[in-house]
């Protein structure tokens, strides 16, 4: 199956468009956990159990386990998820770009050392940077377009000849790019306007949304602006407000309830 | 000392514009190093050793030791540069592009984790996306400007308003983000009149310069088109074709003749 429907199935399956988001810091731990030398693993793995029923995907970043030598647990984290919730697929949040034979060294980090279902990357080196990833035909790439920080506007906003850039990369991932129907696309929530924008001209093409919660994006904006017209489409994840619901030894119940409450204030959207 | 005093300081002392580039592929190695457990760094360390005298800089490629869950590896290698070459830097090839508290954690991996120089990053993000790398203030940040590869061409050469992207790029990098001087970009030795045009943009910015040697880039053209009014300015990489210049137990003589070639082809059309 490749990723697309696989996200597609996990969509209809489950009801679900909340992704949950792998940021995990050592310093927000709750105490009990944080001495162990594989805290990190047994972090994301109690998040990652007590949330797999609210989640169309996860998406571990992995700066956060590189900051801290801990690409063994972020190895052991997908080993799990793979086991314990085949159904979920996981997106490996890297914004990779590189060429060539590079390319190829990353991707196979990405979709074989770590088994990634898909894999975040960077549109700046064009098309031939990112088929060395295209050719692992059952893994998807969502490429940034239009990015939730402020400097988004630096380069994205750009007009490259009446459109902006994001509205360019938004073009090209729905069409010339999208050579097998593995591509989506990242757009910020805090943008609902140039979310809109993105689902018009990229068509069903699915989008990763980060930016609700923390960053101050609003789920029913972005809901609105990004489903389909099957009401769905959307990747829209939530890291710190699931991962740090709870601070004490009922963490990974506090999180169980913010995803379900995340999802449900998802879904109240999707079908207006 | 900031990072790019390192450089420049380099480049005087040991009258070199060679960046020689580390994107090791044990499958090139030769046989009796491939056994080894820690075979990558065993042969980077070779490499290095052999040619350090001719370097400006060294350039590890991230990739290739991460698709090979060889990050201790390349740990140990920069810990051996610094203690046994410490007047050449290095430039971490990572390519790393996002947001906040994400880009701290990268920020963390490659000046603190591996006590890089310098750090690859993509511009795609905006300014706000390289200020965590800038706090490290005696360190390094290369952008991506234009790219060696063709399919560069699908944004970096899109009409931004009279310029084009990667112009814009140049431009900016030489101006309002180069807040404190720590600022490079990364520009292909394939594009020789998009080379002159950074230099004449960017002022007396290092330039990074991959793409001669196997990717076809003419040392010639590269230099009189990159170079300063100095004669220097550039970080001219190349990696295959000094580390496999040999391919038996004479790897490191033969690195260490192809790295003095290439050193002496770079000086040869410096100061003309």
């Amino acid at each position: 199956m490749r990723f697309t429907e696989k996200l597609a199935a996990r969509w209809r399956e489950a009801d679900t468009l909340l992704c949950v988001g792998l940021d995990p810091d050592p310093n927000r731990f709750p105490a009990p956990l944080r001495d162990r030398d594989d805290a990190i693993f047994a972090f994301c793995r109690a998040i990652v159990d007590a949330t797999a029923e609210f989640a169309c995907a996860f998406k571990p970043q992995i700066a956060y386990f590189a900051s801290h030598r801990a690409e063994d647990q972020l190895e052991n984290l997908l080993a799990h998820i793979r086991s314990a919730h085949p159904q979920v697929p996981v997106i490996l949040d890297a914004k990779r770009g590189d060429i060539g034979s590079t390319a190829e060294h990353y991707a196979r980090e990405a979709f074989e050392r770590y088994g990634a279902d898909a894999v975040t990357l960077s549109p700046y080196m064009g098309l031939d940077s990112i088929e060395p990833f295209l050719e692992y035909t059952d893994r998807g790439v969502f490429l940034l377009c239009r990015t939730s920080n402020p400097g988004g506007n630096d380069l994205q906003m750009l007009d490259v000849g009446g459109v902006h850039l994001y509205e360019h990369v938004a073009r090209l991932a729905a069409s010339q790019w999208n050579t097998n129907g593995q591509l989506g696309l990242v757009v910020g929530a805090t943008y609902p306007n140039e979310l809109a924008r993105v689902r018009a001209l990229a068509g069903e093409l699915p989008l990763l949304v980060p930016g609700i919660g923390a960053q101050g994006g609003d789920v029913q904006a972005a809901v609105q602006a990004g489903r389909t017209a099957r009401g769905d489409g959307l990747a829209i994840n939530s890291s710190r407000a699931i991962l740090y619901a709870g601070h004490g030894e009922d963490f990974a119940a506090a999180a169980h309830e913010a995803a379900r409450r995340t999802r449900d204030e998802i879904n109240r959207h999707r079908r207006r």
